[in-house]
């Protein structure tokens, strides 16, 4: 069947670009000498998981539980700060993988243990969401660590602006060294991120990184220059329902389509594929798109659309189509959809 | 179960304030001498579709025809251009249900008909989304509806300030003219919304309304004052994740737990229940809320949110727990969540 045949609204992945984008970004995380953990929120899907392990992954990132009870990997980072409700399953997963834990506060780190869990201390590198704060925090919470399964640090995100960056690598040293003085040797410093992914040889002692978006990337990496509309692995299929306003078409894809996630500096919702005489998606309700056109638009014409924030776009979705060169060749299932626990 | 106890983020509906919205919307109705057809893309849970039709709702709203082949209801009007690729699941309604579809070209009311299947000639009132521009439009969609299957009009939004409103009264009176003129008398004329239901009576020869959000309401229609907060019942439980960053504190729910929508007029993305110092909900990654608080918060405590747009948080979710006076007393699947085809 042909991609273009599919019923619209639909999701569908080119396995050429996918397998491109996997295999580069684990060559460039060898090249910069660092590990890739993959975080896996992007895709949620059990069978891109495996082919981003199978090209050399270490481990996965997910950012709840229910993330990581769906998805493979035998090295699991669960990137978040977990409170004691979800030790039990924590400690249930930690039987059969090895697991890791983001803490970022005395409490939880006293709380979070048990056979085969260690834990990383956050560090907030400027961004100001979570993370300790200073080092002689940070030495404060891995002391705080039972049984002594700390294991480093994890910092996000690594794209900030230059002295944000500059302030950042500064910490994240000092953070290191305070933490060495006091008997913790941090054997693992992850970090990264699909926009700073670059920037890691720049990072000191950053041992892996975890970025999520380059499986696919999005019109947000695409406005950004980190990839070009080739790259974009995931696109969706739309179809212009409406022409009636003059200027403009309405297409059958809204925020429950793509979710209501712009794209990073440039206020639209989504790229149009291949057009000679830009579209842009201006405004979205539930299930239309406002496009702004400058030409002709015809009710039933479809269009592919690269989404704004792909990790958002995927999560609203049962199923994603793939396949090569506009075929389709099967679907896959997106397995930890809506795991928010 | 206390609902409190819930492992989170959890969203949870209050039946009795359910119960009264459902039962108050539906008496508002019938004082405005107006059938009330809810747009049930809200919920999207067969059982509140049954609440609202055994209290008196003369069919359902859906926005895609996937919505309607899992909710309940004899009458449905797919509020949407639907096209040709659509037919075939259309006509399967179409068998077992009285069906009702908006066109607003000519092209489509020349292709949607079938067994069963009623027009109603879509109008733009003044939002420039969809809908016909003119009268004279209107009139020549209403010629090319096939066999004869015109029925009326519908219309979006009512919530236009007082000169768009005004405007939109102007030119339904029109179309509603200009349509008799041509042999086609309007036996329905639907409108309404939740924000502009009240403007219902204000409205010429409206005989149904669609208001979606009024079984839930949100934080937008808190903002907008449609309701108080006891109204709103539908309502998520977070907890504390962190409080590194000083002057903030982050809960486990963010985007894909709320969605990217804000509440309406506020630059928020949520509003938190019952506290005497207000915390601000103020922006979003992910898995991550981040609140300004002024005073303490506590990693581990739990706190009610009601969402700014519910219809966009309850499409992010499986299941939906439900009951009284703060007990769990069952949960109901979102059977139509992601049903966007």
């Amino acid at each position: 069947m042909d991609a273009f045949d599919l019923d619209t609204p639909a999701l569908y992945v080119d396995l050429d670009a996918l397998e491109r984008n996997i295999a580069r970004m684990q060559q460039q995380s060898r090249a910069w000498g660092v590990g890739l953990r993959p975080h896996v929120k992007t895709h949620k899907i059990p069978e891109i998981a495996q082919m981003q392990l199978d090209a050399g992954a270490i481990g996965i990132t997910v950012a709840k539980v229910g993330e990581a009870e769906v998805l493979p990997g035998d090295d699991v980072l669960v990137a978040y700060p977990l409170l004691q409700a979800k030790l039990p399953r924590l400690r249930e997963l930690a039987k059969t993988r090895r697991v890791k834990v983001a803490v970022d506060s005395v409490d939880v780190a006293r709380d979070v243990h048990g056979e085969g869990i260690e834990t990383l201390v956050e560090i907030d590198v400027g961004v100001g969401r979570t993370g300790a704060q200073s080092p002689e925090q940070a030495v404060e919470i891995a002391q705080a660590c039972s049984d002594g399964n700390f294991r480093g640090i994890c910092y996000w995100p690594s794209w900030l602006d230059e002295a944000g960056f500059q302030a950042a690598c500064v910490k994240i040293d000092a953070v290191l060294d305070a933490l060495a003085a006091a008997g913790f040797e941090a054997t693992i410093v992850s970090g990264g991120s699909t926009p700073g992914a670059a920037k890691t040889p720049l990072i000191p002692r950053t041992t892996e990184i975890r970025p999520g978006t380059y499986v696919f990337y999005d019109a947000s990496s695409l406005a950004a220059k980190l990839c070009v509309e080739a790259d974009c692995a995931l696109r969706v299929l739309t179809t212009v329902v409406s022409t009636a306003v003059p200027g403009q078409c309405v297409i059958d894809a809204g925020s429950k389509t793509f979710s209501s996630d712009q794209t990073v500096g440039a206020g639209t919702f989504g790229h149009f594929v291949g057009r000679e005489r830009p579209w842009t998606l201006r405004k979205l309700n539930e299930e239309h798109g406002y496009v702004e056109i400058d030409g002709p638009a015809r009710v039933g014409e479809k269009v592919w659309v690269v989404p704004s924030h792909v990790c958002a776009t995927v999560n609203l979705h049962d199923e994603i189509s793939y396949g090569r060169r506009g075929r389709v060749e099967g679907s896959w299932k997106v397995a930890a959809r809506g795991r928010v626990r």
